[in-house]
């Protein structure tokens, strides 16, 4: 079969940017997203428009106990922090950080690749704006496709899996440049951690600040509607 | 807190090997049980009568979607093979190979480990009795835990994630012989691959070849109710 790729896909920019390069490198695309989060499932309705939109082959929502995921602003009930400045993101782990994610995330795509005979995997991670996770960095991306080419047929067959990460030496305002000349439907995308119930963004978390100054330096309009942004403030 | 340890529980002999390993060694136990499999859940069975009666510390039993695992005897409708000769065996990877199966099961115990803060991993995988399984490797283990220990908080802040396959280089019959002494109950666990409807084991697949192979060279009774293998033979 042609070259296929399982992408990542979370719904927010930088997947959706993967997968609009997975696409335009020529790969035929498996979407996976998988499904954990108890306190913003808006991406996953993303993830599903991004997917519809995009023409992957297959785009797969692999349920997952939230249980697996403990300890994280993202699935459990800490607070969001806002309005945070930069410095202070940039020098410790967030409170966002999930223990295992992408070990997991990338570990469930792994299975899938090896089940259809994919040889390439792409994951949105991104070192710059993300310094703070660990499973965000290239060594860490290195490392695991050192390990999965240790630990699957196909690796031991001489059929190697090759992890792609494409944005993750890239700013995020290089990374809505690129998404934008490759046409990703940016309005679709969810970056927001702590949505209103309607799912619009609260503009003042760390991945909304992120993603309002990416599109101001790329200098493209930002199509999102920030809605919640007065929970914040009250 | 005192040294703590997830160790994955699948509910067969290796891992409550493993377990009496752990407990033996001083490691405040959590037992990981993943729930993936269509064709044989008497092996959760099992393992939540191995947890209770080996005196672990929470028995954690997480659901996957089982369609993360395609390809496969264990988990899709192919015929398990029966009777197979063991040269047979040893030569390829089997079909009960679950791709990406282990890189799954140890990503989900390193996100618990880390949000426990749990240093340690036990499983029971073993190089020997299935040689044909890459991810059952020593090389495969020790990449995981370089690749863990790049991408979890705990690794990057130095305190390194250990994971520890007390069996890799063992036969059955030495783990047979090492969970007897340790008082693990045999006949709690399940290794059959194509059980009776009531949970017998049918005697006859390669995973009940290699426990009955191991118990008659531990020169330990075998306590399993080969009940399923009528089936196998007709």
């Amino acid at each position: 079969m042609p070259r296929a790729a399982v992408v990542l896909l979370s719904g927010g920019i930088d997947s959706a940017t993967a997968l609009a390069i997975a696409r335009s490198d020529g790969y035929v695309c498996y979407a996976l997203s998988v499904d954990y989060r108890q306190r913003h499932r808006f991406e996953l309705r993303a993830a599903k428009k991004i997917a519809a939109s995009m023409g992957v082959k297959q785009h797969r929502i692999i349920k997952l106990d939230p249980s697996v995921f403990g300890g994280s602003a993202l699935t459990e009930e800490i607070a969001v922090p806002k309005f945070r400045p930069e410095r202070q993101r940039s020098r410790t782990i967030p409170v966002t950080y999930v223990p295992g994610r992408n070990m997991v995330l990338l570990a469930l795509a792994l299975a899938w690749a090896e089940t259809l005979g994919a040889g390439h995997i792409f994951i949105g991670v991104n070192a710059l704006d993300y310094s703070g996770y660990p499973d965000c960095r290239p060594e860490f991306i290195g490392a695991f496709q050192g390990t999965a080419n240790l630990g699957t047929r196909a690796g031991v067959e001489g059929r190697p899996i090759q992890i792609h990460a494409p944005l993750i030496r890239l700013t995020k305002a290089d990374i809505i440049r690129k998404g934008s000349s490759l046409g990703v439907p940016f309005g679709r995308t969810h970056s927001c951690y702590d949505p209103d119930p309607r799912g619009r963004a609260c503009g003042a978390c760390d991945s909304c600040l992120i993603r309002k100054k990416g599109f101001i330096e790329a200098g493209i309009p930002d199509p999102t509607v920030y809605g919640g942004s007065e929970r914040a403030r009250g």
